[in-house]
């Protein structure tokens, strides 16, 4: 926690305000009396544009509106002589969320190091190695020395190679020029969103969604607009609402399918309804975040939003090599699109990162020599899945007060545990919500998953199920162990 | 070239505007006699964000002056049915600069396709390959299955080794939660501008300068405040006109030693004094891009800002893996400064990329473990350059009207020959300034090099000698006959 210090202020009521770096953790020595307190980023052009606009009420005088500028300088002892440092952070970038589900992989890991067994079914990435083909292909770009700098946008061999996949596997017609090669999906989509946003452009997104989404609509000065699904449609979109929350603002529709964190996937109808609706909005894109593509069990199909008729125009599509392939730490992705808006993304790349690994790329060539989806490799590692998905689906429907959308992708559960929530524990306090249900079965179940709140949806958790059927089994066991703590104050079955 | 069309007009004087997405390069259809047109973003609220105003006056009716609003549409006759979609990019982005040092590229690449044998120095990298030692690491990691994700600043291994490198090599104490690891230093760069600057915010940059400096900073929505530096003075800011050109709103100056493309390296009393200047504004940080740090010759040495008295609370150091160690298609840099600035560039981080590539990172592990500075496997490299340097300084001091500081440090080299401009060459046209006389480099001498005008000083051209002895020698011939051409029109010798 650093301390601030006042500089400029209007009322002698503050004697010192002490701020955390992170602008939400605001609290406020010597207040005595003020009821509320609002810190905004200065707006005026009276205040200067790193300052924040601090705005309390007090309750000694009755609706009296204080108002004043700070900036956030550092006391620094270590320093003699030197004047305060100012140590504000862009508005822009303070306002990021911290992400939750760092948060809980942290409190994981000291219990890890105190010596506590935990079950980690909190990651995003696959558990089986990397398949040796593509390990291979890296070790040869080494050992030839193929370790210099690429084209930004990623080598013509690897474009043309995306190009072909996506013609063969989706339907889709890009050139090379139409593709940029990143480091990771999460790139792409973040380039995505500062290319076609302009500050005060609204992006809409489903919840639950993806954790960055958000953020990275914030980062573009763009405002994210979230769309609540529930679990009885299977958490996708409803058109018709969808259709209510548009206007002439809209300008970024994000679509995720197979989902994180639910595993939904969106069946070709309803993509065809939603089409229609974006049809009649001139301003309105679609980013289609299909990182979970090959990981989809029968009969879900998967169906490329670009295929669409009159889609192509109006949509990047981004996919990835981390999870179908095992890759997440060769940082590859990449993203296809029309021309001015892909020159844009490969623009940005230029400027703040240039073209993605050498040796990733060469890898990921052939990851997509693995044949059709990735082949047997691929399906293999999905059949896996299926059996751990299958497998934990009969285990939560069997528990009293779980509800359960029953998920056709990707490799994640997003089970409703909010029949428990409410209820007190001895020694723990009471289960308030996801993120206090995440810290119970941590402690009581030693089990990592992720609150649903970090995802938009409080109700749920996220279990990960890139797991041996083994270690899923522990962890289910213990989770059932530990909700007989909660049993006695748990509401009845809600499903 | 995109075509547009005026979707609101207050004027029926238009018929229709015809506008690149680039919008520098606007070019007005059925205008007739207007006489001015300038395309502004729109700031006032009664114009949508993403519109551009236009204002122009009429040449019919003097002093009239119009002014309505248009959004970028696209006319896509391919999309029967479909409205018109809007293709406007945000306008930060839209004002990055296309890169001058691609463009060349892409020149030379035309060539080489089209069979003429093009000597190619204007590369930012070593010819050399990664050392065996690194590779072996890579590999390594590669086949133990270290492919997954590392944890978002870098694995505690590698952030380690860098506290320990910074602290031995450059008298400077971090901790690893002080540490920053990305997909190369050009990240980090981006994230520490993005993390400091506020809207309005000045980045000062002495010119020239690196040419993605500027660019980073209107990606922050920040102004780049450029200081021109004179060849006579070996390209350093003098800490006076520093000074002078300070003020509130300065929020970072960017100083980079040894320096792209001059390879001036600053001496530590020199950045004494700047120092003593940045201690007087508190707003003020220093980003301190130390990349080149290991390829400097005696008796040059190199300083690092951060170690200067009361300039570790100021200063961001930046350096990286690609230069010192052969290493750019690996993609690895890192970020040293205090914590709260770290952790806002940590969390742009995790929000726009995660972290670097997990078998890169086990390579910088191993490229750490070298030795001081690199040990002999970087020494023999940096003789390799001094050798080149040496050989190609004498060649150019022997070229009549050519001047040159001597570089003390990277594979750059920076001569002025500016003599030459404004010489007619029959069947080129004039050398108006750097960008010509590159064009003509290319095309009558075969050899690739950056126009000076990229990194802000149109008198110069950048001359990469990350190249074979032979090589250079070669280029350096060619050169030295093409100016045959122009030296009938040549002034006489200025240095």
């Amino acid at each position: 926690m650093a301390s601030f210090k006042c500089p400029v202020g209007k009322s002698s009521a503050f004697d010192s305000l002490h701020n955390s770096i992170d602008q939400r953790k605001t609290t406020c020595g010597h207040l005595g009396s003020i009821s509320k307190v609002d810190i905004t980023r200065s707006s005026s052009r009276h205040w200067h544009p790193s300052a924040h606009r601090i705005s309390f009420r007090s309750s000694e005088k009755k609706g009296t509106h204080h108002s004043f500028s700070i900036r956030a300088m550092a006391e620094s002892d270590s320093v003699n002589g030197v004047p305060q440092i100012d140590i504000s952070i862009n508005p822009r970038v303070a306002s990021l969320k911290p992400s939750k589900t760092m948060a809980i992989s942290d409190h994981a890991t000291a219990l890890v190091q105190a010596g506590v067994p935990i079950i980690r079914l909190a990651a995003g990435e696959p558990d089986f190695n990397t398949p040796d083909i593509i390990s291979e292909a890296g070790i040869k770009a080494i050992q030839e020395g193929y370790t210099r700098y690429t084209p930004n946008a990623g080598t013509m061999e690897i474009r043309t190679a995306i190009c072909n996949k996506l013609k063969e596997e989706n339907g889709l017609s890009y050139t090379p020029d139409q593709i940029v090669v990143s480091n990771g999906a999460k790139q792409c989509i973040m380039q995505a969103v500062l290319a076609v946003c302009s500050p005060g452009d609204e992006v809409i997104i489903p919840a639950p969604f993806w954790v960055s989404y958000p953020e990275m609509a914030r980062l573009a000065d763009a405002t994210p607009v979230i769309i609540p699904t529930s679990l009885s449609d299977d958490f996708l979109l409803n058109p018709e609402v969808l259709s209510s929350k548009l206007n002439e603002r809209s300008r970024l529709l994000i679509l995720c399918s197979p989902s994180n964190p639910t595993g939904s996937v969106y069946r070709r109808e309803v993509l065809e309804e939603i089409a229609k609706i974006v049809a009649k909005h001139p301003r309105l894109l679609v980013l289609s975040d299909e990182i979970y593509e090959h990981i989809i069990y029968q009969p879900a199909k998967h169906t490329s939003f670009a295929s669409l008729p009159g889609m192509w125009e109006r949509t990047l599509t981004v996919n990835g090599f981390s999870k179908a392939f095992a890759m997440t730490g060769w940082r590859l992705g990449y993203l296809a699109g029309p021309k001015h808006f892909v020159t844009a993304c490969g623009r940005i790349q230029s400027q703040s990162t240039s073209g993605a690994s050498s040796i990733s790329q060469k890898a990921g060539v052939a990851a997509l020599g693995l044949g059709y989806a990735g082949g047997e490799v691929v399906s293999t590692m999905v059949k896996a899945f299926k059996e751990r998905r299958d497998f934990l689906v009969k285990r939560l429907q069997a528990l009293e007060g779980v509800k359960l959308s029953v998920p056709q992708g990707a490799f994640y559960l997003f089970p409703d545990f909010s029949s428990y929530y409410g209820t007190e524990v001895e020694g723990f306090g009471i289960i308030e919500g996801s993120e206090a249900l995440c810290r119970f079965f941590l402690e009581k179940a030693q089990v990592a998953v992720v609150p649903g709140d970090a995802f938009g949806e409080n109700k749920c958790i996220r279990i990960s199920y890139a797991a041996s059927l083994d270690t899923l089994k522990a962890a289910i066991d213990n989770i059932e162990k530990s909700l007989t703590l909660l049993q006695p104050a748990a509401p009845a079955k809600h499903s």
